[in-house]
């Protein structure tokens, strides 16, 4: 959705798409899962979803299953879901509320929210056996404009180092205070990186989202960040349009303190490697993205919007989930035509336009996270 | 369906069938995908199915998308299924109709008919972009008695070359002029080659084919190829039947200009390495394997009669159809039996009977093109 | 269900559970089909199943297909289920009745009831063909206790010498006279070592089984085979619980001639590497597992009465069937959670209470089994 007159300058001559095999080679999928997804930050979810002590949802990483929940000093945390005991999973419904510990359904082994071990039936009688050994496995995890990230490396760098690019970026969205609305999921037959590519241009607009092409022109708008973990930039409204919704009309009250020009525009971010924030005037939307293999990817979409928004009048969400669900499924629909195109052995790199800067970006920043010279890759 | 006095003489002594993992291996699924199916001729369809200049279908082939249409010159031709922009697959659809040019869904780079790249949005500011050098991908193309051949293989040796042993051997059938009445698909649990030593036997019909046994003794006959790519002959109707239908009586005109002797006979010929024609005087019957695995295969069936059969009294296709799905359902399954006992670790080879020498040749000429030598094979 | 006073004393202090891959690899799966599979004896069913001449079923042991019949004799046998011509699957029903010979499907070849060939049409022409060199290939098959026990290894040792520690221990309950009443398959997605540990104690009683734990003290009884391939020992009953059954009343006659002090117990045997035998007073229910992957595992379970059960005013057998069909559904899930937890990279082996010794003492059996050292995998 980034298509901008600021890309053709930061356009690099003779950028050309990743090769096939990094989109169809389950080797490359296991060095993605080991040196991305396993060392980076990985939003899975918000922090409105565990509001109250005991309050939990389980999140699904890079193959791992996890318990983010609220303790009972209000702090959120994060726990591998599998009891020390036996290895049995702990959590077996998708989200829920704890009373005061974590019970493990096989032989009852008990954990405070904290993850400290509080009892181990008849193991009083094992010679060495020392419950503060056998606390739950922590998951570092952080918080960023209420998003909440884990990282599944055992010592990661901080969030907040890493972020620095985005600091005080949406300050002015007031994203830690907004309430979701909706939330949908999908499954899409391609490769992870298709989608961060399909977000990144715009080209695309005019051929596969005439409804967004009408109410944002497709080469309206600018970038602000142009190269590294963190891409985007605005594009404007169309006249007529308040929003992007099917009726053109904003759809709730404006999210946070935005100056006169935010209203004529929807900011669009990457955020290496799975969330994807697009911000309206009336409310913010993101996707999380969660790879299942080299050729298959779920994705998370869910709308946010003004804490009061519920008291307002024009509050209509639909009216936004309604517009972008339909773009969201042409998008992933043509995603999986480009999978199903890459992976014929005729598939060879092509040529990215000037317009497509922001996706011959991406490709040079996973290349780098990958540890690959950009150029053996692109 | 061969079964022949002929065969008799030609039989070997000593042969018998293929070791197991030529049935269950992945491995040699590979190399019979490098070393057959990405080296041969392989039919596809008939001339039929692109009559008109846009006319198109998609073929898969070894795993391999293909658009085969007509252009505007009214040349049939063959292209890649991918755009030479992302990688996008172009057509999506079976078949259908194009207009002057093939447009990619995702950025609209578009294609002349024969392939050459005509527009690419947004291209002109990129340095050594040349649109002469991102045609379409061809693949090569011929048509035989008016099939349609595929050669995955970049310079394939012609066509008309390798089937020196079939010229005008059908001539009399006039089998390009004819036209299609139904087509019906399978899926097989079972090696593509089961399919081959099934078709290239009878000695299984009385056990089998009840149906079929009581309108063609199923010793009679003579074969006329008996080693190489193709092999085959016919078998006589019982004296009471006019032709394969479930009512016994012709079920349309006689399809050329058929001896008197023809008109008492039914011809089998299996075109490696995946057609299979079966010629009855008023009809006739093709098969085309699409191997999806060492254990699947994908069959397409249709059956073809004289161009003026709709005007014709006695024109009953279903008579035909209702009698070869029968019989072809009856093959599938035991096939799959096949499949099922070939994958024990007991299974070892077998020995054929005089009345196996064409799936004992089928299995040497399987061998030499994969370029293995037969003993080692059989 | 064997969580004995008397495991306490043979407790090894340090056991602790198996390393992950043990759950998960299919390398190790392989290993297992090679070195336990492919060795052991493996119950398949019991000769009630195939009572008189021709009566057979087909079993599934390891990745093959097997014939289980009586035959003309009445001597009970097995053979594997292809034919030597082409390899065919000769039965393709589960079961049924044979007449005096087995025919293949494809062309026809025909064995007798012991295996040999006795016609193979078309092969007097082929030189050197002797049919005595195409009988059927033989498994291996023992009776004990009214089981059938398949040995996949050509040159097993033999099933009584392997079942010496079990010899005459069940003689009291005269099992190769009982009757089967009900049969019920699962499919449960967990590693086949995961249900023989869960059988083997009964600390998660109380948490996973509040009717089991009703009607049986979950410490009560005592083991008697506490190391090697067969383990196990009674648990009593409740004081107002006749047998394990929804209402608590003995659902048929008294299987046996039991002493006093067995109407108040149950017993419970693992028999490695398939088998599971749960005798009550008035019925014996067995399990018997196949795996199929590394994460998947099949169970039959059945159900056996006194052969004179039927005429028994108190014949209720759907009261044990009901009972037990419930607690196997509980006992799965949680070994399906299990498998889950355990395929995480952060599961490690975790320690054994004093409870489970018999769960520690089959992996070490199994270790041994496998031919590895019990320190490497525990």
């Amino acid at each position: 959705m980034n298509p901008f007159v600021e890309t053709v300058r930061s356009y690099r001559q003779g950028a050309s798409t990743l090769p096939g095999q990094y989109y169809t080679s389950p080797e490359i999928f296991a060095q993605e899962c080991e040196r991305i997804f396993r060392r980076h930050w990985l939003c899975v979810g918000r922090e409105a979803q565990i509001v109250t002590p005991g309050a939990y949802f389980v999140a699904s990483v890079a193959g791992e299953s996890v318990i983010v929940l609220r303790d009972e000093q209000h702090v959120a945390r994060a726990f591998y879901n599998i009891c020390r005991h036996r290895g049995t999973r702990l959590c077996e419904e998708q989200s829920g509320e704890l009373s005061r510990s974590i019970q493990c359904p096989y032989h009852a082994w008990t954990y405070t929210l904290d993850g400290r071990l509080l009892g181990a039936p008849h193991m009083e009688g094992v010679e060495d056996f020392e419950k503060r050994e056998y606390s739950l496995h922590r998951v570092p995890l952080e918080i960023w404009e209420g998003f909440l990230f884990l990282n599944l490396s055992p010592q990661p760098r901080s969030l907040a180092e890493a972020f620095t690019p985005l600091a005080d970026r949406f300050r002015r969205f007031r994203l830690p205070r907004l309430r979701p609305s909706r939330r949908i999921g999908y499954v899409v037959e391609a490769n992870w990186k298709l989608l961060f590519q399909n977000y990144s241009e715009c080209l695309h607009c005019p051929v596969i989202h005439p409804g967004l092409a009408r109410r944002s022109p497709w080469r309206s708008g600018e970038n602000d960040l142009a190269e590294g973990p963190f891409l985007g930039g605005f594009m404007l409204l169309d006249g007529d349009s308040e929003s992007l919704t099917v009726s053109g009309r904003a759809c709730g009250p404006v999210v946070g303190e935005l100056p006169h020009e935010d209203l004529r525009r929807v900011y669009y971010y990457s955020i290496f490697p799975n969330l994807l924030v697009s911000l309206h005037p009336d409310y913010v939307m993101f996707h999380m993205l969660q790879p299942e293999s080299a050729t298959r990817t779920r994705v998370e979409c869910e709308w946010l919007f003004h804490p009061d928004a519920l008291h307002d009048p024009q509050y209509d969400p639909e009216d936004a989930v309604s517009f972008w669900d339909a773009t969201n499924r042409e998008d992933w629909h043509i995603c999986e035509l480009s999978q199903k195109g890459i992976s014929s052995r005729m598939y060879a790199p092509g040529p990215y336009s000037p317009r497509e800067s922001l996706p011959a970006a991406w490709d040079r920043e996973y290349a780098r996270q990958l540890g690959q010279h950009a150029e053996d890759v692109g």
